[in-house]
């Protein structure tokens, strides 16, 4: 039984407590948030203690495992005192957004041999994991293009956006970690085109809404990405794999399967899961249950801090191209 | 090249007479209609001759084959009138609405050795084609279940029902020939339900708008079809077959591939083509085809006058099942 | 709290223990199964108390309710014991097989005022629910016509089927509740056919494998059901509603969305999701839910031993039917 | 009644030919090709008069438009010298490869006042035309992004690519102009990347087999383009238009709409419609019918040689930005 702390009793602190308190292999000991009743009433709900000291809640002896769900810039000081105490981290995404400090953070971790899985939870999705092992299985013979659509269901308030990073380290780093994992090589350059379509405010914060990027492999694999802060019909999650024996591709996710058919419009369907945290729940579950497993077998983290690292320099790179209007070299 | 005369200039009578002009090895000589101007502005339309007096158009000599899209109580006179004239004969269902006449008339066509033709059209739609290749090729075994579903998109008017020979006679009957056809074996015993939920007023025209049927044949096969008079959201023509092996559906046919996403609702497709002349276009065509084709090559007929007789012959029947709620054998 | 004792270990006993264990509102107090090892391995894994003995189970102080998931010739003492107790009860499908039982027990149920709630399943699946708030929304209008496909992955061993009450009452019952529900009104008639295609060897158990039901309400809505033992693409359960302002219909589940296109097939999916455990593993917990919160709001109970005993009495008509070729009045 | 002549009696010669045979507004004249027998084939099956000469056929007095479907080399003259005659001209796409002789061609008809057309069929697809007419309709609301996937069935032979221009000429030339029309802005800014992955022996012929390409309007609308010379699965041809209110795509076109269920999959549907001549059989018939109603009407061409330098514009553009790794400013 894995003992776990959460760090965090936000949003998302708030999934991975329930997925940590539901799992049959996990035990929830305590979660830790500096803000408030955040902790205490997460805690209350889920029946376990709560803290206002993130340190002290990694530093407990019953604690084997720290979940990081705090906001983004304390995740590499987290992340390494827990390695350091000798617990295992989930962090979520991103490490941080400054690639120097994330080349430090993942140096540091290896240094110490550290158990650090990161949080890109799409990989975890049934149908992304179902794409994954078709293309792994040969089904599609060799991968030619991916094409992956992102699209938010509404743009965020500019206080997020302005501590976000960015349109492409915080929202396109999903699809960059995608494109990674689907293409099975790394890409080797980027081109990057930003517009701002939904809300020409972001002019200030230096920010765009609606971007696509292309990038190739060292043996010509191609990737398109597209994304945008706001689709009025829903949270859009698609990726496309095109291989030399076939192709495939996912669908969004609704609460049901029921068609409607009326005077004016037929087969209509239900509007989209909104939003991630509905859409990828049973990622967020088989996520934490990939940690526990890996954990449990002493077998490699299904993610690492170098994905986290590959991931956010790749959005460094679009940004780059879209300053320039060159393709950048990764 | 087949010289031919098109005998009844209305709304199905102008298809066969533009399906006759447009194919390749056919000649449309003639179109006969007594009513007023329609066959001179046909034949005007199609650059061929008019003529008021079907039996003349009937005995022209240059006429090798006749189509026969009059009134239906005109369809045996002119069907054996041609037969004994030599001529070829395209007649559209029904033969008639009395199956007494109907079995003389097969009996006296069969004698004369006639090459006649019923016209059930949706026999030559591409898609049902398709399901019976795939039926005969072994794709999904033995047929167990045939699931037929035929909507109209409205009522016609009360003129047209009192003269149509009832819904099982007038609209059930595509569907009774498709179930043959599909099944692979003659249904045996038949069992109907009907209701008036569309227009009470059918009572006074002793007819129903609204029926389920169910048959049986003599190795348990078994078929459900359902019919409803009115469909708001159009002309839903849709068939499926149950196997040992597999299953098959076919869908019904829009004018493009369009899906609209928006705030409420996701994948929506346009309208169904409607009605029966815009969704059967191909299959007309595929039917004079067909017609053309056995002539030319002295084949055999691909649809019979005895295939005519037994979708009349369980219309019948399933009139009977509602009256005196027995399964009626047929 | 609800405190709840679950009656019977087997596959459906496990079902519904894990989804009491797993209720926030619940607790599963103990488990009771007379045969071998069940209850305790399951006590053990869930982590509450086993018994041998569903009497004691049930007599518990600290039980307020009771899931009674045993053999289905207990099905009756159990229930009405636990009502005498005072315990609300939810009962798996069917209450008993024997219809002048099962209107005993109503009735007994009904003079001691007890809480008994009979676990149709399908009702709580979240496709069969849209479609039922759909309905109630007036999205189709009047309802005219309910199809049911319901087709199982594969046949089950003779010695289930000879103690199951044959094709109707063991698996079109489930069919006919929904139907009941989706018209919205009761079948006042039922015709039905029944064949053997996928084991001849069932006439030795008197028993059928495919089947075909055709049900009328007063008001003339149609109902039709087509049911399997097999059919080798998986577990097949679709609903269609036509109704004067629309159509509706929900589609079969699968674990992913992933489509596929190969030299020979475009757009393949996976098989469906097999079988009822998998498939209505949402539904079983939403039915849970239900019942606690039925008892919990002391609002009437979702589903009723009234629903139970007409369902059953569907399927003895249906039999009837099939025996003696008659529409039968229900 | 439009009288016409057809130049060049080769794949799309003869597709130009039967559809003017086919308009019931227009007369084939003749046909003329100087090689070999083609155009005495073709003129004995459609019943018209042959040449070898089409110099004599644009300039016989009885001929009112003519259409050009001879090799690319040819289509500047043949156009410019029927101009000067004063015939109207439907003119196979590209103009040329050249972009130099393009624009002096465009000037020189524009000089003249020339009525040309330049035969982009897709434009006239029944789907892409509801696409624009639903984007026209404010269905979606503003444009922002638009996704096109072209990939052709299989690699033509080496012969044909040393003449084509290459990859971004002579395939995604019909993308770029499709991009244009949807967008309805000009984009301004074009960066491609290109492989080879289905024939490396392409690097010979300094050519490519595998693209995509990203573009941006001057209001930051954007496109994204996937080329891919091989498709096992068939002709894929996708379109997305993604708005600030909505979306819309367009599926692949089949045969028929039969999907299939197995043991192994369900829902498998038939191969796509191979290749171009098949799938935009509709969409070439649709077009000569546009260029006929518009000469008769006198309004302004559906498409212009203005849209053929356009594109082959874009296509220049990409394939620098290959070269270069820049974003192209058009």
């Amino acid at each position: 039984m894995l003992r776990v702390a959460v760090l965090g009793a936000g949003r998302i602190g708030k999934i991975h407590a329930a997925n940590v308190a539901g799992n049959p292999k996990a035990k929830l000991v305590t979660v830790a948030d500096p803000f408030g009743t955040a902790a205490g009433n997460l805690a209350d709900h889920l029946g376990c203690e709560a803290s206002l000291d993130p340190i002290k809640a990694i530093e407990r002896t019953d604690v084997d495992a720290v979940v990081v769900g705090t906001p983004t810039d304390t995740h590499v000081s987290l992340t390494l005192h827990a390695v350091k105490m000798g617990k295992a981290v989930l962090c979520e995404k991103p490490i941080d957004l400054d690639i120097a400090k994330v080349d430090a953070a993942v140096h540091e971790i290896e240094r110490l041999n550290g158990r650090v899985m990161v949080a890109f939870n799409r990989r975890f999705d049934p149908s992304a994991r179902q794409l994954r092992r078709s293309i792994d299985a040969g089904e599609i013979g060799d991968v030619r293009q991916v094409i992956i659509t992102s699209r938010d269901p509404g743009m965020p308030p500019h206080e997020y956006v302005r501590h976000s990073g960015g349109i492409f380290r915080d929202m396109v780093i999903h699809d960059f970690d995608m494109a990674r994992w689907l293409l099975g090589e790394e890409p080797i350059e980027v081109m990057a085109t930003a517009s701002r379509l939904v809300d020409s405010g972001l002019a200030e914060l230096d920010d765009f809404d609606t971007v696509m990027v292309q990038m190739r492999t060292a043996s010509g694999r191609q990737c398109h990405i597209n994304c945008c802060r706001e689709a009025v019909y829903g949270y859009d999650q698609r990726m496309e794999i095109f291989g030399s024996a076939g192709m495939l591709l996912n669908e969004n996710l609704r609460a049901t399967t029921v068609r409607r058919w009326s005077k004016t419009e037929t087969e209509a369907r239900e509007p989209l899961l909104n939003f991630f945290l509905e859409r990828y729940a049973d990622a967020y579950k088989a996520e934490l249950d990939q940690f526990v497993g890996a954990l449990e077998s002493s077998s490699p983290m299904p993610t690492t801090p170098y994905d986290g690292r590959q991931a956010l320099r790749l959005a460094d790179c679009a940004l780059e191209s879209v300053l320039t209007g060159r393709a950048v070299k990764v």
